[in-house]
């Protein structure tokens, strides 16, 4: 048996701030390891972003093919915690250090309740990143180009984000959102503000632009998903003088959208609307991850059902939030994402509560009984 | 007699870049004396806006009283000219150097037309400072208060700026629109980009409030003057994270008003539609100055008939153009401005023609005659 609140301070101790590994891997590949998995660790791009190290670990043959997937990076500390952030500490009932729900927790209950299977037809994986917190370029994306070479790929995904809100297992994700970022520039000509006819003032066609953008209704939301959302997130011109015209406009907005769209397809609606207002004008565009949704069906049926036998909650499916790596992962496919309550994650004092951490991994242990002997 | 080529060349030799004198004041003020003026000159003003020198010259007693105004400093020379620009040197028919037409030989023109009228009614004097290209607020104000103090009033004004566009003479300027500059901030509630409900995005409203304002017509000008004119001189929010809704937005705008309007009456219009798409937002504002006319008549019609008989030309009465000092003198009395061709002026390789510095003495002692004995 593995204890996974040990587990989880083991990890804990390890400061592996994105890009950094600190050793988290290896205390990771030894605890499978020793449990009858077939560890395969490696190391992904070049500095700044990296290098990052990854791990994919399997037992088992055959089908069906259960996945966990999750990260071994945690977000910096930041100043002002109350106790060291990188020294697992258990005070009353929380264990606290950065990573606790976000997601060393997780990944130590992933082991924990393998542990406590050994036996299952079929076979079992575990698909750790260190690049999750990061650009995300060099993890998941790596490890599933890895897998793809090999011919691996997995019926069933779920991964262990902290998606509990208030209570553990009142919340899991079916799908997200997608998210694009554009980057819109109008050309102008300069001039003094005296002679506006010498001049071509960039401003007022990009507050057409944002105007018309701002006023784009997305679409109403649909039964699984909130509606699309633009934020613009920045509006910069830059000239310090009162007396001159500028000579560009820039703006930068973000669409975080539902399954109704693809985000190449929001990117050519901007361009049109860009294009209307300022011909001259150009966007810039990077698509962060596409919406994907996992109808409720199987894969959510078998979390949900083991959530409600180990607590008697009925989890909402939500699709709420920003990004996870399950973007990827919902290519392979169906995915859901189930783990720790989030209001500590990325916070000063980061905690879990160790009755989560055994209850999680009592409900993961289920999972895997049902997925994988059912 | 004194020659104004003679005269402009030792002011251009003055780097009195605003606001150093560089002796400038002390070469217009040794003229003056040798041809009979009583001149005062004071220093005005501390770093880093000054100190400034300014001058008051006078000559003769009682009325009619004409003044010339102008100034001694000049803008920055920049990198690039052809030759040095504060050594002066004849090329062909023209005079180079920085402030040859911006307007140290309007001054020098209004020195060598002095000399040449010894003898007249009332009084001449000359009004010149230091600080016209800078704050101005060390400058003519300045010299105004001192006037005050002292009972000086003249009754009619003429300032040297250079108003000619293609040949000497050909335009006048008989009044100048008012400048506001104002800064608009928007606060927000600062949030993540996949959280917009807990949040408050400033940028839609700054938009709502820069759309109105972009389409507000504020006339259609008048017989005098062109439209009235706003333009968005900076927006910025200055946001670097591509996931953060920002909590704050500001943008700043100029407006170019004629007399049809009052600064006050714009920043209360502006902050009317601030108020009305931002309840929290404010407006923080800086009134240049005024938008002043001097209506066509004695004072135009002086100038106009002594281009006319020097040149041949009829000149236009215009009001375009940026602001200047005869926005604070035409509170004392009529002024129209008239001077040198701008081509060159705050340009590269500034350069007046040595035969419109003849001819714009010409035109000033003509002007003197008729003013003080007609
Ligand atoms: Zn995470
Ligand atoms: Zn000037």
């Amino acid at each position: 048996m593995i204890d996974p609140v040990a587990l989880a301070s083991r990890l804990i101790a390890c400061p592996s701030v994105t890009p950094e590994d600190a050793g988290a891997i290896d205390v990771i590949a030894e605890a499978l390891e020793a449990i009858g998995f077939t560890v395969h660790s490696f190391w992904a791009g070049d500095t700044p972003d990296g290098p990052v190290r990854n791990l994919f670990a399997t037992r088992g043959q055959g089908g069906p093919h259960f996945a966990f997937a999750g990260h071994s990076d945690v977000v910096p500390a930041g100043p002002g915690w109350g106790t060291d952030p990188f020294t697992p500490v258990i005070r009353g009932d929380l264990l606290h250090g950065r990573g606790a729900v976000d997601m060393k927790g997780a990944v130590a209950a992933f082991i924990a309740a393998a542990a406590r299977i050994p036996d299952h037809q079929g076979t079992l994986s575990l698909i750790i990143t260190g690049d999750e917190e990061g650009p995300a370029t060099h993890g998941t994306l790596a490890l599933m180009a890895w897998m793809e070479e090999r011919g691996i790929r997995p019926d069933l995904c779920l991964v262990g984000e902290p998606t509990s809100a208030h209570r553990l297992g009142d919340t899991i994700k079916i799908g997200r959102r997608g998210s694009v970022n554009m980057w819109i520039e109008v050309p102008g000509t300069q001039g003094h503000v005296a002679y506006p006819h010498l001049a071509d003032n960039p401003a007022p066609r990009l507050i057409r632009i944002l105007n018309e953008l701002d006023g784009w209704t997305l679409d109403t939301g649909n039964r699984w998903f909130q509606p699309s959302n633009l934020e613009i997130t920045d509006i910069a011109i830059g000239n310090p003088a009162t007396n001159i015209i500028p000579g560009v406009a820039r703006a930068r907005l973000n669409i975080r959208f539902n399954d109704a769209h693809r985000g190449a397809d929001l990117v050519e609606h901007v361009r049109q609307v860009v294009a209307r207002h300022a011909p001259r004008g150009t966007v810039e565009a990077r698509i962060s991850g596409e919406a994907f949704l996992t109808e409720p069906g199987r894969l959510s049926t078998l979390v949900t059902d083991a959530i409600h036998r180990a607590t008697g909650l009925e989890a909402e499916l939500s699709t709420s939030g920003g990004t996870s790596d399950a973007r990827f992962l919902s290519r392979l496919c169906p995915v859901v994402e189930f783990g720790l309550c989030n209001a500590t994650m990325h916070k000063l004092d980061e905690a879990v509560a160790v009755a989560d951490l055994h209850a999680l991994t009592d409900i993961y242990a289920d999972i895997i009984t049902h997925a994988l002997q059912g």
